[in-house]
């Protein structure tokens, strides 16, 4: 595991006896949607190496890569509201299941 | 010039004599911070590599390049209204500058 | 209790036992909330009758009430999330109280 | 004019010596709009009057009302861009065009 993914994942569930990890299947299919964003942006880096390149190109290419992470992050938070905060009350971590699904929100797309 | 840049080129400026370009120090800004992003996404790939990682450290990692990415659109946005937005009634292109500037702005985040 | 909000809550939980209300204390700041934006919009119409208004300030204006609105919905989703979704699993409802959530969040701001 | 029309209009455009307004038939359109808005306001306070009103018909409804008010800061921002924002080249006021419209944008919804 990188030393990001671990400080990452140290900022998650550390007082719950069980840790909450992301569906194994919605992982595999973010993993796919990511590495495609990441093909879209190199194909964005290359438009750009065209002096000719024309602003609103550039703003509808970014836009299509945004567009994209927002359906990630629909993926993410439907699976994590589905496995983990509509049980946060049996399991006794409520609290902060809410607080860090707020600040997740807050800023969304 | 790549055959995507071409295509994307080409859904632009055909009409006016002077064809309008992304000014070049923003557009090496925008490579700068785009190469960043990928790197940013390649973080995100690896972090979904632990089968442990926590859905809200994804999403806010994701939120994280959506930010970035809506800073470049800024930057683009900025540099295509001070170029050429303001200079459409003199360049006779105002319609056409008009209609793919709203739509440019239709879903920005 | 008008039509409305008859017809509005007639789409909300049926099938539940207990029916769901919102949390009265946020009720009535959310109300105190909404009557102030009613007086926001009612300025905004007063200056908007001035023919010598200046596009830009119809915007920030505008724009205000869409923050206050914004609020306002963070407010009712913290309560929502807190007194009905965390505890969905044990009530038995998850699967209504999921599909309405994301797409409550589908467009939000 | 009212004091509040009056401080709005008057961060507006002083330097000029043309006073840049508001488009008329924008201007009307704008204003049937926003009291439609004032109205489906008044219509979620009534619905809030109900103590058993459900926190996702809330959502929805706020939701609605945020929609109808970014289509109306749509309509205001072609018809300045239209009218103010290609012309600021030949006007001589560019850096303030530009400026307060950058600004007008940023939190966009």
């Amino acid at each position: 595991m990188s030393a990001e993914a671990e400080a990452a994942i140290g900022t998650g569930q550390k007082s719950v006896s069980e840790p909450l990890h992301l569906n194994p299947e919605v992982r595999v299919d973010v993993v796919r949607r990511l590495k495609s964003s990441r093909g879209h942006l190199d194909g964005i880096v290359r438009m750009l190496e065209d002096p000719g390149v024309y602003c609103v190109d550039v703003l509808n290419q970014v836009k299509a890569v945004q567009g994209a992470l927002a359906r990630v992050n629909e993926a993410v938070l439907r699976s994590h509201i589905r496995d983990h905060v509509i049980t946060a009350s049996e399991r006794g971590d409520a609290d902060q299941i809410v607080e860090e699904l707020m600040t997740a929100l807050r800023y969304r797309d």
